[in-house]
């Protein structure tokens, strides 16, 4: 089989058929290159979602029940560690809007059978020193994990290739629709741009934003967005940080060599890959509002991805188009998180097991009912 | 001889000094790499100045007065566009404490000679329509000018190297006394990180901020600055635009291809290299207050430079420690532009002529009377 994009879906696909014995070949110009690597990584269902998406936070939650083993058997697999930490979220409020809403969340949370702990302001300070002094109050979610994507794609790689994967750092220019078989809608392969056809009875399009260049008609597109990485004192954070600042979700997230990633923007301009002055300032404003004390971190980066977006924020996970081919793609936001689930899902479609339910809503068709 | 120090003023040293016949090496790893790299290259001695620094005004203007035949002499030499612009700066106030600055300021540089005229809100609108609707009035100055210094370094390179002269990308260690000589303090060379030590009569002294690494008591102290570049449509802004914002002076100087120079902080901080997320933040949020449609613009390049700072704000130029020892540092914000008035007095030391009577008040040896 093939499979078209080497992001964390695509890999986590890889990495989990060719350890099942399935001979495949991942293709990518720059494996990593894509969403994951501007991906803050966090592993975080509930405070990524809004009330009204209770598909994508079954699959979150699905999902991150999943990554502890994960991360287990890939930094087993691998031999290094993925910057995987379980030390929670501290959402943070500042204005009594803020609280109210950081609230209502926490009784929603709190149904959902979540330890989440409402802290006041005195208390959050004393979890993250580094807070303002104005702020009100806040909700501790213990049980909220984040990694580092950058890792999670280099250790993918490095399981993938070990488990007898090949990587083609090439760039897949169509489907190649089994002409030469003679056998009409019946995938087998793909074309790459060095002119070479790679044969497959399968082909998993995990091409993210750029999905639909393959398989027309594909309902995703890119949703830009810009995120700054800082760098600081180990320990300057020790929790994800989130908060509402001007209306806008920001948060900063910390890693363990004192590196935080600050996002993001979210921005409907199609692929504009251009770092915009905005974006860095709103990005820069919103941190320093939640943690005064970034503005004397170094600015190590900045950068933009195309998250890739569904109608209803889903993923699109299953068969898709001619037969032979599945879509692992959309996964907008949360491919990190929903990477394990994904992995199991597709090793079901194609070994003729039994995926996860609630995949289900994921069915890559559901528009076209 | 040999010049120590491949900016825009070593390199005009060198090139007005190989043009008359001496023979002349460049020592510098990365000629232009330094605080010229992130200057603006604005070429406004009277807005850079306090009023109290009459002397550096003087000096300033004198400049100035010699930036249109050195700028002619350059482009022809070198075959190459500075992107030289006299099309003056505009000098904004939002508040009317700003106003009244301004007209202090106005009233200043008329007892000075120079063209300045008061412009309302909507008059500065006229000229810059990208100003924000709030611009209570400004300040334009016709005879301003800028130029864009890695241009310059570039020209001033190939000049200087087409009137003979030679450039060494090493880095000099020491000042190599001449004790091979015999003749004590005499200097008669520089030696290089290669090992190498090369011989010269005279060795100007052009190193920025490095310089007292190689005249040990040299008053010169690293003022780090960060700044940005933007870059939009060409047309965006036509010419310089100035202000205060939250009391520290913003400046946006826009090139002919649509670059947009946004400067500068000034922090006393050593040789700290870093971008912090501080610095960008104040330059994107003053620049966005005198311009809001910057945000739209793509960030290209954020940097770090060190003015080389003296005392009192005035270069150092002139005999210098041994014998032989000619300093050309000390700049501190303008480098750009008291280039050709440096040159020109270090010229005049070296072949016995008479320096320009404003440098005088240059002379290095000034603190330790």
């Amino acid at each position: 089989m093939v499979i078209i994009g080497g992001g964390v879906v695509g890999l986590s696909v890889a990495w989990r058929t060719a350890r099942r014995g399935l001979s495949v070949a991942v293709v990518d110009p720059a494996p990593g290159g894509g969403a994951t690597h501007v991906s803050a990584g966090m592993l975080a269902p509930v405070s990524e979602v809004t009330y009204t998406e209770e598909p994508l936070l079954r699959l979150g939650l699905a999902s991150l029940a999943r990554w502890p083993s994960f991360r287990a058997e890939l930094e087993d697999e691998s031999g290094s560690a993925l910057d995987y930490r379980a030390d929670g979220t501290l959402d943070i409020a500042y204005g009594a809007d803020d609280m109210a809403y950081l609230d209502e969340l926490a009784a929603f949370e709190k149904t959902l059978g979540l330890r989440v702990e409402r802290l006041t302001g005195r208390e959050c300070r004393a979890f993250e020193p580094m807070l303002s002094p104005s702020v009100r109050g806040g909700l501790l979610a213990r049980d909220d994990a984040w990694v580092n994507p950058r890792r999670v794609v280099r250790a993918l790689l490095t399981s993938f290739e070990k488990a007898g994967g090949t990587l083609l750092p090439d760039r897949v220019t169509a489907l190649s629709a089994g002409r030469d078989g003679g056998d009409g809608d019946r995938s087998s392969g793909v074309r790459l741009a060095s002119g070479e056809v790679v044969r497959a009875t399968n082909v998993v399009v995990a091409a993210g934003s750029w999905s639909p260049s393959l398989v027309p008609g594909l309902p995703v597109r890119p949703v830009k967005g810009q995120i700054l990485r800082l760098r600081g004192p180990e320990g300057f954070l020790t929790r994800c940080v989130r908060g509402l600042v001007h209306g806008s979700p920001a948060y900063l997230v910390p890693r363990g060599d004192g590196e935080i990633t600050v996002g993001a923007t979210v921005e409907e301009l199609g692929f504009d890959g251009r770092v915009t002055a905005g974006g860095v300032y709103e990005l820069l404003r919103d941190a320093r509002e939640l943690v005064p004390g970034i503005t004397e971190l170094e600015l190590t980066e900045t950068a933009v991805g195309f998250r890739p977006g569904t109608p209803d924020n889903l993923p699109l996970i299953g068969p898709a188009g001619s037969h032979g081919v599945l879509a692992a793609t959309g996964h907008h936001r949360a491919g990190v998180l929903l990477a394990p689930i994904t992995a199991e899902a597709v090793v079901a479609f194609l070994t003729g097991g039994e995926a996860p339910d609630v995949v289900k809503s994921c069915d890559p068709g559901r528009f076209s009912h």
